[in-house]
């Protein structure tokens, strides 16, 4: 059973399904003629049905950021990569909780976030391993020092029932084009090999080597010290990855439905799709306007927003909208986008041919004990 | 039964109970003192639980934005305006189907609007109310000219079984500090007057003028003309309420709670409030930097996210953050980041002392038929 997108109540988030599987194939590919592993981040379809594909197209395993995504994934994937320091108890136990069949590998730059999950891991009486995250320029988390990283390194090996088991670093300071990212990815290389060479120079070699990100990712292989990249957006892709060029625009799967909801100031059409269905993400790669940008008329960008309005700028384009008329708009950043949503249709051109839910969004919240 | 903060997994979307409730209290005695309708916009809260209360105090009804907020709404309220326009047929049925014991009231600003609703009212063997809106100076929806709006009213009023209701507005223009609104206020004013006049003059008495927002609510008694008002973000409050002074700072109510999760980067904090917690919103009414302050420390902000991190920005800060500790974050926009959330803990101090749903975050998607 299908049905028509002019069936659809808007806001509607809408992924067009032969996009997405070219988006999977290429990226597959990519990792087998490589030889790089893929292990996707789901933070940007949180669905495990997207997940379980990714994997049967050869995936290692699956990268997550909360407890809630590593949760919804295990029912898919026995391999999961937290990627996100496990600091604190509610956190750390909540991962050491999950099933024991699956390989739970966390990365982390603090003994606190260390000593965390040792306890949890201990409680849980399960063998977690250990990536130690290294700041490669983006100034976010990951110890900046390789001394500092490797004395945590030592500390995995000495806290059983943990097992150092890499490094891990995410680039995502590299937000150049694609086409200009040579300066940056020498330099990359070039700090992934030393703290390769000085991890194994101290005796705690790294397994593996984890980073990567879709800006960077058809060029990891330019990265001769990673064993893993981790891309999480090529599922989808967003205006930001066409503008940077790390995919054409015929690659953006994922459009928000939106109808045009009035047109009486002039110069102007107002959607329905506002800051809660589109968020308010800078566009990377380009001048920078704009939150999102109509599917089929690129000239026409979402100017202005409220909550629940999107205001079409009209100056550009001799499209004469009128009230009721459906578009799509492809969003500036997709994976805050698939946030907002708890529904995702899957449509090839005009006709919805399934639907899925955004299984891993929110928190997925357990209520501590004592709590009714 | 209770649970002490520390306990929660985070980020969690924390509530002070005695705080909303001081919020709610004193805005119902405003609208009673001036002989104000107040009809709370529900886009904040989203839980029929607070509209109950709201209701308790005194609300003639609520305001919603969406379906799937008018029908939840509906279990606990039986006067529900939805102020925005009902275009597309989807959006048209799913709001004329709602109990039929409750007055339904629409805002529009084109005819296309008005036969959507006529059309689905008809259908639903039910009456509608109409409010048209009109523009007054935010260039979002509404007409700009009187001419316009009248002949929307006649239409309203000729299509049975819609009944025109009055006049729409929203002044989201009006962005200054609470004490410097005087010119705006004013312009507001006398456009609302010549409004009601003309509409009065055309044989299309407006029954309800509906105006109003939490930036401007405490003055709303200065616009003769109003008759009710639609403040949303009272109840909880938040860093813009706070800098333009419709609000004081002990009246924030809503916070993330978070911990820090990396210390690895010098003169600054990383915790696990990013953009998928907080929302990406500007501050208003203040030099606008960052992306949310601490409660209890104002002079640190967020001053970069990522979907998971927040970067808090200690460079006129004295304070020495250790991974593991746990802050509070007053969002800039707290219609936003309740948007994120599935769940609200209810604090009165550091004790959380109940939790509620977020019922009407998202869509409350009904799947078109033929579609399974």
């Amino acid at each position: 059973m299908t049905a028509s997108l002019d069936a659809l109540e808007t806001p509607a988030a809408l992924v067009d399904l032969d996009r997405m599987e070219r988006n999977l194939s290429r990226a597959a590919d990519y990792a087998r003629e490589h030889a790089i592993s893929l292990r996707p981040h789901v933070k940007t379809h949180k669905s495990p049905r997207i997940a379980a594909e990714q994997l049967r197209l050869g995936a290692v395993g699956v990268t997550c950021a909360t407890p809630h995504e590593a949760e919804v994934m295990s029912a898919v994937c026995d391999d999961v990569l937290v990627a996100y320091p496990p600091v604190g108890r509610a956190r750390a136990e909540r991962l050491a909780s999950l099933p024991a069949g699956v390989t739970l590998t966390v990365a982390l730059d603090s003994e606190q976030a260390m000593r965390d999950i040792a306890a949890a891991a201990q409680g849980a009486d399960r063998a977690v391993r250990v990536l130690v995250e290294v700041d490669v320029g983006m100034h976010r988390v990951g110890l900046p020092q390789l001394p500092d990283a490797i004395a945590l390194a030592k500390l995995a090996q000495s806290l059983s029932p943990l097992e150092f088991w890499g490094i891990a670093c995410y680039p995502g300071h590299v937000r150049e084009k694609v086409a200009e990212q040579d300066a940056a990815l020498a330099e990359l290389d070039a700090a992934l090999i030393r703290a390769r060479r000085a991890f194994d120079h101290a005796g705690v070699p790294a397994t593996v080597i984890s980073a990567g990100s879709t800006p960077t990712m058809w060029r990891t292989h330019e990265l001769s010290a990673v064993t893993e990249f981790r891309p999480g957006t090529y599922v989808y892709n967003d205006r930001t990855t066409a503008e940077i060029g790390a995919c054409a625009w015929d690659d953006c799967a994922f459009t928000v439905l939106a109808t045009v909801i009035s047109t009486a100031v002039a110069g102007q059409a107002v959607i329905d799709a506002g800051t809660k269905s589109l968020g308010r993400e800078p566009v990377r790669g380009s001048a920078g306007e704009g939150w999102g940008v109509l599917l089929d008329r690129r000239e026409v960008v979402v100017s202005r927003m409220s909550e629940e309005h999107g205001i079409l700028d009209l100056s550009r384009s001799s499209w004469k909208p009128e009230v009721g008329e459906q578009v799509r708009v492809i969003p500036n950043h997709v994976c805050i986008c698939v946030h907002l949503n708890d529904l995702m249709y899957g449509v090839r051109g005009d006709v919805v041919e399934t639907t899925w839910p955004v299984t891993a969004r929110g928190r997925g919240e357990i209520l501590p004990l004592g709590l009714n």
